[in-house]
């Protein structure tokens, strides 16, 4: 068997990529990677990689991280900068043993030299909005956009390996430094081979407040399907975070299990992107239901064209 | 009932002081700030705050995050520099609804902007014991340091109100921009003040594998006392960590209830100090025993001597 969800739609292109190699029983870590590096390039996505929007002072700070569930070995960097795929970096750091969570100035300094390509990651595009926002928020004592498109993948391979990885140029207008679960492991993601993996999209803030990719994974590894796993775990802890904090922050979450089983559960109208062995790559969107579930359907032609229109609009 | 259990016995001063604040019914995110203060002023302990150790190329850099059990709020700062008290920046970021964890240049620079006290953090005694490193490893090819002293704090006050921090300057020689599992929602710290919480210290790279804070905190919440979850969290993990990843670093955890119950379990010999309404401030020392279970002593005379001897030693 073989399977890869990713959050938001997109993934899908990504997913259409990583397929490819699943089916050439090539790696879940190479799938995962690939996955990402679409996103991460694509110029349109305005929240992860390329393309992706700055954080208050114009500086496109990234994050991303990679999690290899045979092993549990971990790579993830913070706030770097100007580097063309954060997740092949964190993907590599993912093989030290030591100083393999890097953020900042070390974090980009790493990757340059270790031989990761560089480039200016902040378009023409990403600077418009940025300016337009800077006046908007100078006017009208704005919030910071209340993003939450961090791209987010795990994939099972052939021989039964799973990886997961994240990648995210997070809050746009954050302060200068902000980090959200992305890169942190049990909340931003989270994979063992012998039970499944998650990963997060959703207010960072938030999301490291409940642990939710760990707990998802234990959850299914106590007997819970993917579905049940994200349903408990997502919409228990949206509840107690009202309750405790007097609020929660969108978020959503996706699952899938060594029997490539999936699921997903979400706050929000969230969209995602999956393929298995038995299921031709598609892309869902998802809402929250009644009593704790999630409502799932294929996305719709009408969505798609409009989300197209949408990202590409000018600015 | 209140009660603070804190990680090693450079903690012990800052018990004591939390303790005088917690009998006054002062709250337990006082009583975490304060302790760790302590630990974070001492100019002697070389993994925490003034005078410890700097990275690879001679700067200090800090990590330190606080907990709020009431509502589940996180602020954290990594890689911050020449900042006093960065449990107190730590602090004040949990009560930011977005932009509450921060790293690198940013962090420093909010922890600046907001007036936290400036301090050349890296003293002449580290400074010395860093030149005589470099040159050793210029010499025989070492590995880094294999430090593992986080200040980790777990508190409990009368209102029934639980809080945890952690502190800690990292792995002594560590790449520039390298962060542990101190910051780390889950893997370092974690508390629900309707369970209880725990914190860790060890090889941050391998305690994020686990998220073993907020396991220990969830088995709580199942049932298990202080001491058990520890206990199954910790030598269950670390087996694990053996058959999967081949190795696993030094790590101890501590963790206390809302009853202010208290345990720990360790891979290695761990000194902690704690404190509660039915007990007087005691430093114990702690190694791993039969069966996955935890030997706990107080600690001897003369192993506070030769302790003391140790870290004044003459460079």
């Amino acid at each position: 068997m073989w399977g890869i969800i990713a959050t938001w739609r997109m993934a899908h292109e990504g997913i259409l990529a990583a397929k490819e190699l699943l089916v050439k029983e090539r790696s879940a870590g190479d799938a995962v990677e690939t996955a990402i590096k679409c996103v991460e390039d694509y110029p349109y996505y305005k929240s992860v990689g390329y393309g992706g929007l700055p954080n208050e002072e114009g500086v496109l700070e990234m994050d991303a991280a990679f999690m290899d569930g045979d092993t549990f070995a971990i790579g993830a960097v913070a706030g770097i900068v100007d580097i063309k795929n954060p997740i092949s970096v964190a993907r590599k750091l993912s093989k030290e043993k030591f100083n393999s969570f890097r953020v900042g100035a070390g974090a980009t300094r790493y990757a340059q030299a270790e031989g990761f390509e560089q480039k200016e990651m902040l378009t023409e595009r990403a600077k418009k909005i940025w300016e337009k926002r800077v006046e908007e928020v100078a006017k009208h004592q704005l919030d910071p956009y209340d993003g939450h498109d961090t791209v987010g993948v795990v994939a099972l391979d052939e021989l039964s390996s799973m990886a997961a990885g994240t990648s995210s140029s997070g809050l746009f207008m954050k302060k200068s430094g902000r980090v959200g679960d992305s890169p942190l492991s049990g909340s931003g993601f989270y994979v063992d081979s012998e039970i499944g993996g998650a990963a997060a999209t959703g207010l960072g803030e938030d999301l490291m407040k409940g642990c939710l990719s760990y707990e998802i994974v234990r959850l299914m590894g106590s007997g819970y399907s993917p579905q049940d796993a994200c349903d408990q775990a997502v919409y228990g802890f949206s509840e107690k975070l009202k309750k405790r904090y007097g609020k929660a922050g969108a978020f959503s979450l996706i699952a899938m299990n060594k029997e490539g089983q999936w699921g997903v559960a979400t706050n929000v109208e969230f969209t995602f992107s999956v393929a298995t062995k038995e299921t031709e790559p598609t892309i869902f969107i998802a809402h929250p239901g009644e009593n704790q579930t999630t409502v799932i359907e294929p996305i719709t032609q009408e969505w798609l064209d409009a989300y197209e229109k949408r990202i590409k609009a000018p600015i």
